[in-house]
């Protein structure tokens, strides 16, 4: 997935020259708290943010010129960047977003922490129900029951727990991903589980086709 | 994870009885976007952004009380909500931070959407042969350079690309499990190339057990 995959294209901007109480007001209008300051020709030449505007607006600037961070200062990215690129950037420097430049920097649309919460967060809501479909589907020949009974075994024996193939239907079809490597421990934990009731079905299924 | 495993317990606040010029200025140096307004005990009573602040300034307005949302114009959340219900929140509101409450309505944190990411991101950034380790731990009796193999074999299968158990392993050695999930088009076919590796070695396990 590439920056240009998860911009904003409804973006704001500004220039050196627009007045401090001209762009107060386009930045409360649109409820952006930050916005890229172009020159004519929409190549990025500074930022600045709504903090910036208190101060100019409190001392008694009149330029965007006079209170932008220049170019140099600004986080930014290319559209072409992996997506992963502005996630790193947003957490490691904090921002609520970043421009995204062309070629030539002009300014292409923003990224912005809440789109970027959007995207991550998806991965998040994927039901667990939806993973165990896709292994029912992969392991020809082992039915969604035997899928079932064999969970059930496994939670016994992992967690001490009696709970019935029942049980364990009801709760993938009601937690997600996210809630799932939560509770079992990390990632690598919820993928072992799984790996534990695959070697267990096809153990049964080799077993069977032995007979 | 709850609520306030992720929070940010170094927040401002401000009251409504204080000046937007010095709320203007607390906010600047914190570098905050937005903060909670709280009562003489602490409690939520309101909350201002920056845009609130320009536009107070602008038009010559006093107090924060004067420029503030009410309680029940603001998305809030209790400490002890679930984690996922400040992620949905932000994204769905998109909004930069939401404010945390104990039962007594006093705000006892912010949870920033960087923050988010930061936490959401930590799940891609996971090295991709940290799950095969685990797998080899789990199954016992495969070694790391039968599953390497295996895992060249279900590639070429379903690529059709010839690749050594050698370039398997450097390749799963730098790429995350969020690089993995995009290239193989999402958590599910990720997941089913693993249990397509898992089977194999599985089977082999079996028929060398057999001999």
């Amino acid at each position: 997935m590439k920056v240009k995959e998860i911009m904003d294209k409804e973006f704001i901007e500004v220039s050196p020259g627009d007045s401090i109480v001209d762009a107060s007001l386009k930045m409360e209008e649109h409820r952006k708290f930050t916005t890229p300051v172009v020159d004519s020709q929409g190549k990025l030449v500074g930022w600045i943010t709504s903090l910036d505007v208190t101060r100019g607006l409190r001392e008694g600037q009149k330029n965007i010129g006079d209170i932008m961070h220049s170019k140099e200062d600004v986080v930014h990215v290319h559209q072409d960047d992996p997506a992963r690129l502005a996630v790193l950037n947003a957490s490691q420097h904090k921002v609520v977003s970043i421009p995204v430049l062309d070629d030539d920097d002009v300014v292409k649309g923003v990224v912005r922490t809440f789109d970027i919460v959007k995207t991550l967060s998806q991965l998040y809501e994927v039901k667990v129900y939806k993973i165990f479909e896709a292994m029912t589907r992969e392991l020809k020949g082992v039915s969604w029951e035997e899928l079932m009974e064999a969970s059930a075994i496994v939670t016994r024996r992992r967690t001490g727990k009696r709970v019935t193939p029942e049980d364990y239907e009801r709760r993938i079809k009601n937690s997600t991903f996210g809630e799932a490597i939560w509770a079992t421990g990390g990632l690598e934990k919820f993928f072992v589980g799984l790996i534990a009731i695959g070697e267990l079905v096809i153990a049964r299924k080799v077993a069977r086709a032995r007979r």
